[in-house]
């Protein structure tokens, strides 16, 4: 433990308000990680600015103490994009939780970064619109967040990810300037950075405020659920789906160890014990079109031998489907103290080995996995469950986890679908890119966060290599500058 | 004129081969401007590699040399981004033409740049496939210059822009080392730059190899064609389409001037001389759901008072349908020897006015103004026939250009809707953007092409401020060096 920068901290106070500043043990408590619980790590203190004004007048402080700052939504992020280092500040958003403006017209909406994901839909519904990304958190992550880890969810075959959806950010880079990137009318003159930030981690600055496309909320909604002997006929209907030209919103399989943990909860979406994977399909447009979509997914499942398939005849019904999706993590709960959420992507076509790949991975290190996936994006989601006070299982967990990485970059994938990189990845960079590769993430980096000073740590391997290419690095991810 | 690098010359012969380097006057005629024809300027030399390793080779030279190098596709842009400076190399890339490899499973193809757009589209419609990006040029601007115009199309609505359907890109950087950015599997992990290459004019690098998505040929295809008294009641059918939930492939204006210069023409389409405006609507999609939508877009041009509304009976009508929209340039190339084609963007409500505006604009100066444009998108497409030998008409053009983009702005707009900045607007940049907003662009730009050696004096006006702010900058874009 480092001693606290106390002069700092009154400053952080006089800024944001002595109740808005948290710095006491009790309080930090809950400031220790986000959705990764590896490794946890207290910041110095937590301030909760009331405005964009804030949040540059935070930053100035912490610049002129020396002192890391790293910004955070919710805590939802499964990465670790928002874990504190020893001597840093957390700057928390959830208090920038205003809807700026509608404007129905255009379809588009500006709000600050702590609005919580689902209360812009819920807060636009009756203008028959909505907000397309709907991550599995959005109950209770923000849009910030949102922005920061690029968020998909089980809707992105249809209607892509947060980057398609944002307009226009404003941001308070770390020098503690504050810009805009983008515009209302979605071009943007010049060179254009708003793609890079979207995804960015935090590490290029701190988001103020967001301007978001809003979708037509679609006239009709069907969901098919359709259950299989295995997941390789599964995924053969998902082969055959996209080839039949259809664009579901979304595509998504269980497979049996999540069901069986699914029907043994408080989930239970009633599938038959002979269920090997379920595939949730759901199409929305045109009453007429989706219609005539749904006989084509019905034709796709059978000719790829379904056990059976099912239309959901209301929406009570299509609730039930959806569970078997939905309650996958809640379910896996009950099995174990702790779960592991993976993510990674394969191309489409690898699914079915990969899958039988991290299996056999998990069998070997004697750890209880299922699986979801958002089968259309070729997006996998390898649930571990452990007990994290168990360090031999901690450490399986962990060599696995470097296992099913390795098997998808060599299947052509990428280590992360829509979790980030962070922490958590940060180290794994290297399956996928060589120094000369990350040589351009550095020169971006340091374009605008070239001491490190925001959000230290993430995304970018720390070597030999980047400290000899920036001089100006002053390693607020290495050393306690106590 | 400077003196001529002769040494550096005969190395680009011995990189190329002497057929693959011109540098006489007559070769280099045909390379003075690009699709503006404005303030031409011929370049030392131009190559044309092979491949990727000839252009690295290429880009070491002219950096030994001290020579900017400009990268250019097939030169059908209408900004100058493919303008050579006094003092600089074109690096012509129509050699590069290859389609490197079709993955009909996983729906992409790799190409070089030089591969021509509609050749794409070609090549894999046996496989069911199509390459959606549809400049008004596709028959001969090449996916590597779509790449650096972010380019759009007719179907932009729709589709998106070439940046949604670019997966990975390999580049030779200005210091001549070779990057690849993104992934095949459409995800990448880490900080993405992906979105800012794309649209970046060539002045990070240049593009030798690009890996893009095929998206199913649409099973039915209607196309509409609806006859209004004015443009305002067809922008009105616009929204009214736009407000019913469907999205058509393309929603396009042709307003009156534009359909006189056309039924005047060889492209004449057969509408009738009460046409105050024509709305072009494509549906794209299950043949179901585009008879579903073909009714909803009949009812929302009837209820904007349209004067009447063909569906196209056959590919015949169909392509009659189009030549009121594509025949336009051609058209209007018999009204005068130049050609001004502007573009710009506002917000698709506020069309109406602006088109007005714009017409108030081009009457006082004494211009001839016809206008098509992308009414979905709110792209406007303002076009000037001219006559260039006559100075004070081109004077007269070049002032009602600025007042058209300061009124765009005005209204809410930016400059550029899909041509880009190049050199055309680069000094209008300050019209959307102050110094402080450049900023970032600035160190973006640094951080790949500090010195400005490739591709200089695009995009970002030069001044005071990026000269201080800069001391690497050499001002290729400037002075001369001979």
């Amino acid at each position: 433990m480092t001693a606290r920068p106390e002069a700092l901290i009154e400053r952080l106070r006089s800024i944001v308000g002595d109740e808005h500043c948290l710095a006491r043990e009790g309080e930090l408590f809950a400031y220790e990680c986000d959705g990764l619980t590896l490794e946890p790590q207290r910041p110095l203190a937590v301030v909760l600015p009331a405005g964009t004004s804030e949040v540059v007048d935070v930053v100035r402080a912490c610049r002129e103490s020396d002192v890391a700052f790293v910004p955070r939504g919710a805590g939802t992020g499964l990465s670790g994009g928002a874990h504190a280092t020893e001597r840093s500040i957390l700057i928390e958003c959830s208090r920038m939780d205003r809807i700026v403006e509608i404007d129905a017209a255009n379809r588009l909406a500006v709000v600050q970064p702590g609005v919580v994901n689902a209360d812009l839909s819920s807060h636009v519904a009756s203008l028959g619109l909505f907000y397309a990304p709907d991550p599995s958190s959005q109950q209770a992550c923000t849009i910030g967040g949102n922005v920061a880890e690029n968020s998909g969810g089980p809707h992105t075959l249809k209607y892509g990810t947060t980057t398609n959806h944002v307009l226009e950010l404003e941001m308070v880079l770390p020098d503690g300037s504050l810009q805009r990137f983008g515009s209302r009318v979605g071009e943007s003159a010049g060179l254009d950075l708003l793609g890079t930030i979207v995804g960015s981690e935090g590490t290029l600055g701190i988001v103020t405020e967001i301007t978001v496309r809003l979708t037509p909320i679609p006239q009709a909604v069907e969901t098919l659920l359709a259950i299989f002997d295995d997941v390789v006929a599964a995924c053969r209907a998902v082969g055959r789906v996209i080839r039949s030209g259809v664009v579901p919103a979304a595509l998504e399989i269980v497979d049996r160890r999540t069901i069986e943990a699914v029907e043994a909860s408080v989930y239970a979406a009633g599938l038959p014990q002979t269920a090997g994977a379920v595939l949730i399909v759901e199409l929305d447009g045109h009453p007429v079109s989706v219609s005539a979509e749904a006989r084509t997914i019905r034709e796709a499942c059978e000719a790829s031998g379904c056990q059976q398939i099912e239309i959901a005849r209301d929406e009570e019904e299509r609730k039930r489907f959806w569970r078997a999706r939905k309650g996958a993590f809640g379910a896996m709960g009950r099995l174990a103290p702790d779960l592991y959420v993976h993510d990674a992507v394969v191309p489409r076509m690898r699914l079915p080995e990969i899958l039988e790949k991290v299996g056999e991975i998990c069998d070997r290190h004697r750890l209880k996995l299922a699986n979801v996936f958002h089968a259309g994006d070729g997006n996998l989601h390898p649930n571990i469950c452990f007990d994290r006070r168990d360090a031999d299982e901690l450490a399986r967990v962990l060599e696995a986890g470097r296992e099913i990485l390795e098997a998808c970059v060599a299947a052509g994938g990428v280590i992360t679908g829509e979790h980030g990189v962070g922490t958590e990845k940060r180290d794994f960079m290297h399956l996928v890119f060589d120094e000369a590769d990350l040589e351009p993430m550095h020169r971006l980096r340091d374009a605008f966060n070239p001491d490190g000073v925001c959000n230290p740590g993430k995304i970018i391997p720390t070597t030999r290599f980047c400290v000899e290419a920036n001089p100006k690095a002053r390693g607020y991810d290495r050393v306690p500058l106590g």
